[in-house]
């Protein structure tokens, strides 16, 4: 016995009565479960969205045409390409939760102060003479680093240098977007600050191992917001040092991972996006796993090759690639690669929704 | 000077390069925030959902006029019909991240043994005879009750009586589609017990007031799965009288409130969704807020009147309304009300996206 | 090599200046560790208070003749009797942690109002016609009934009858004294109220299980300060019938346990103190186990034997016997037991210096 | 009224059966309150504990004596020689829950491996050449370092050099004792390792802001056992600029401080000690404040005066001073003070008994 639909021996008077009732329905701004329960709850993640590998050349190469064309300023407010996902046609969005998109700003441009409930990173694959000024403290941006800006926090960018500089956004706008959970506001026309030192006032407080200021309060974002590619190069090094030496803290053999976290909490650095950087020693060819959830990744410094849902890619730094929940994943190297990761993870945790499969080796 | 779209001098080249690189960003599988931003990111929660009420009389009618027509069982698994909001067409969702539908089970029916991530409760308006069991616990269903069915727990329905059983149905169905976070499994076709206990086992071990079973576990959503009409009127009168003897308790004068929650942690009942019971004396009006978040409403008993986004509605017994993100509400009764609430609140919370706008008086 | 003592070799002039060297420690306000250090850190917990067994018609005779002879009222305060470990001479303590006494207040009497850091809870074996006035909630005492008093919280007590009542007291005092944290203060001369109520505003507001009221703020200690014998014995006779009925639910076979926890975080019920009610089917023998931290027991209803540190005493209803930290412990009963038990588990737990050990049976 | 002690007006008979009532209580080993409720619960703390002083050239004078006269080994294990808190007699606490000794190794001795329940930390004043091995993990000590042992961790000592080496311990040894909570193991004769690496495997792992190896499990205590001087020292010359440029950081002009916690957690690096660092700017006089709590400073760079409980002492590089709970202590300093400080605050904010006063200016 189904409910999905009447047996084929059904009378033509009770074809008529059915559908009467499905019209009904309509009228009325119901739908009934039993026609699409299959595609609303399958047994799986049945992700719309698809797996897939955006160039860093290609995305460049955009990015400073763009520059040529296209001012940055009050209105659009910033010159920032989202990578957007075929499989959720008609958006910009890279995964149904995540925004990942290359901004790009020109030598002296700037990008006025805006707010919102959005949670916002950005990760620096090269480059470096922008300072963003976070409620006023200015901070540096150079190659490796990652740069917070949690939800409702002030910000502008601006380019000190007469070069170009471009570097990967990340947000939670489609996930905030579904909730309806956004606000925003413009800011002022100009600078809070044209100051440029090398560390700002909140790495000076925050940035100590171990230490925490008694005299600051805590957030529920990380208020340190600037992490610096010196200090997680040198915790990736360690980890794999370690391995070599004969002791734990590599997540698998020949796969150190940092996580981006709140000092003040161990809880990740933005409450709705977690972020983590990886590292492959030569030769390393991580587990397939598969992650309820979604994330986007960026190569940082060398090459290798992803298993993307069977499907094999090589990539070179810079490149980007979409993981999809569920989506099946390993990733190796040859010579050792270095990679950005950033993910829904924290809303799966909190919500008890998190789930993870590593295939067992045959 | 802004982003959006470059000033009306540009000239025929000008526009003719633009041309080229939106083409381009297509072609790459991209697409500029500066054309979206507004949309994207508005200054307030602007939903695609809109309020809207429906009348428990023609969800009730619908739903019997299905009881003759679609059988219930594998396949559709539930005799489900959902409120469509037609701000989402092509879905079956009450809110972005909230379903809400009427079920109904006719005399002697069956709905088979099934599990998901989903998190789902039902609430009785009316009737009884329908004993739903969760992973094998027996749990009676009577006016006014709410039963939970927390994420992966099995749970099959059936309807001891002659006669027919309606009840809504929650989930959060649309959330965890959207996270792509969904499992879905089959159970049993056979009935894992027809047991029917006025008291189910998780209500004899964790149903007394403060009182925690030192050797049974804890869980992150509620191992109580049944609260009971009597405790809830019992607990909403004792908020009122105290209120008329001068001591607190109410949430605003008149409002009684009772939130379910899991006994072992006072978190909500369910991770995903908020529960919530409201009564108002007769004659109260409640202040005009607005919540990040949507929630659906159902009026349990009594009647009044809604101001939903400057529209007046007229509530009687069954009726179901929603409120989408940020859209203003206040409820008025002249002779007293008893109203069920769902929202996504937890998510919300939990990720520091929680906001409420009280509109003061003038 | 070894520092406590140089070796039996030592000349005449070593030992003069080792004398000279303990003699200026002295005199600077020093003491060597290694002197001392097997005392200060023993191998395993050697307490100084001793397992013992304080009888309760022992306690209610010289209670009664208290009544007849020292007069309750602002000084004194209470006519409390606390048992005194003869372990711990000079104390009126019976665990380096906790307090237990009989208060015994006769017909008519008032102890007046006061507030203190120190927890403190009602235990009642037998009697009512007391009332309790917290924070001007006038709670009333019965037999079978936990009444609370969190830090701080003002409280006086009054005997509504022409009889006499007694309870037990369970405080944190020597805790608290130990690590000075003990502030007190004196409440008025008279009664706050002299309602009588059966329920008290705290049990209406907080009272109904899984329901939390939403207008009420959430506290530390729990804000329900009454929990019913009624309440209490359903809990208890529900795991016992569902382990007849093959459920889980039981700690160990026969033995049943409840935790007086605060409904609004599942937490103990007082921030220093656990309180639970065990019951043990007749025929029933626990595990031995030792617990670091110590608790101090009452046979509730029934009757049966414990074996404490090797030695068995035969208990009746009423009957007090303490548990000092470490000490193995195991409960036997032939016709049924119920026993009330209170401990500094929470101050353990809290800071990671919890530890059971359960013999593993021969 | 009073219960305390009966009227003078007693007759002779009453004092006599009064009188056998006392005995009765002290032949059933009890006690009654209302004879000692003022000592128990004061108005306020009343620590026996004194405040003091405990000078540096003292200590370290006689330490140098103890190592010329007792051998270090299995047996005492340490040549520690503690503060013994004069209001303590009989003891070698330095408050009530606190243990601070001065430890002292000689050119090449080594303190053999063990582990116990309690917790400990070294601050290191002067010198530097000893290793910590910690559960296997070679920890250097350095000047200014604060080197974590959590509860039931494997440790030893060795000195490498040809010269003494001295520092303070600090331990929860009283509380443990207090609570009889302290387990205690011997380990192997010989030492774990020799290697002497600059930096520890752990700082490796978890020493750096905000980055956490996501491959490592994660502790109640800080799993980061090595706070280096020159973190701690940047910390505190970061909050005084911050506040020379008009931001916020210091908790009063010219006073900064940094907390030593669980990387992972946010949490005090112990469980049941707190560890901080203060700096006082030059001609910085601090608020006078009272703490519910001890604690233990030890200047660790330039000077200054403390008035403590209304007694002015002169401070040197160093020096010890002792706060009992509710002691009033201001700290000024002409030239500028480093102070470390420990603290039982951490089981005082647990079971919510923390309470300070500021006193107000006149």
């Amino acid at each position: 016995m189904t409910v999905s639909e009447p047996s084929e021996t059904v009378t033509s008077s009770e074809r008529a009565a059915l559908d009467q009732l499905y019209t009904d329905f309509a009228a009325a701004n119901l739908a009934p479960l039993w026609t699409q329960r299959e595609g609303l709850m399958p047994n799986v993640p049945q992700p719309d969205a698809c797996p897939g590998v955006w160039r860093w050349s290609v995305l460049y190469e955009l990015a400073a045409r763009s520059g040529e064309l296209v001012p940055v300023g009050r209105g659009g407010e910033r010159r920032a390409i989202a990578l957007a996902n075929p499989g959720l046609p008609g958006t910009a969005y890279a995964t149904p939760t995540l925004w990942a998109a290359i901004q790009y700003l020109g030598p002296g441009e700037e990008a006025p102060s805006h707010r919102h409930s959005q949670s916002a990173f950005r990760f620096v694959i090269e480059g470096e003479g922008v300072w963003t000024n976070v409620d006023g403290d200015p901070v540096a941006m150079r190659r490796g680093d990652l740069l917070l800006t949690p939800g409702m926090r002030w910000h502008e960018h601006h380019n000190t240098t007469d070069k170009p500089m471009a570097w990967i956004d990340g947000l939670d706008i489609p996930f905030v977007r579904q909730l309806d959970a956004g606000f925003f506001e413009f800011g002022s026309e100009t600078l809070s600050t044209r100051d440029t030192p090398s560390r700002a006032r909140n790495e000076r407080l925050w940035g100590h191992a171990g230490l925490l200021p008694v005299g600051a309060p805590t957030t529920k974002a990380s208020p340190l917001m600037a992490y610096r590619w010196e200090s997680t190069d040198a915790a990736l090094t360690a980890q794999l040092e370690l391995e070599d030496e004969g002791f734990p803290g590599v997540v698998e053999p020949g796969h150190a991972v940092v996580r981006y976290t709140n000092p003040a909490t161990g809880g990740d650095a933005l409450t709705t996006i977690r972020t983590e950087m990886h590292r492959l020693a030569a030769g390393c060819r991580t587990a397939s796993i598969r992650v309820a959830g979604s994330a986007v990744w960026q190569v940082f410094a060398g090459g290798g090759e992803i298993e993307l849902e069977g499907e094999l890619h090589t990539l070179k730094t810079g490149d980007l690639f979409v993981v999809p929940s569920w989506a099946e994943l390993s990733i190796a190297t040859e010579t050792g690669l270095d990679a950005f990761r950033f993910s829904d993870d924290p809303v799966f945790e909190h919500l008890g929704l998190d789930r993870v499969n590593r295939k067992e080796e045959a």
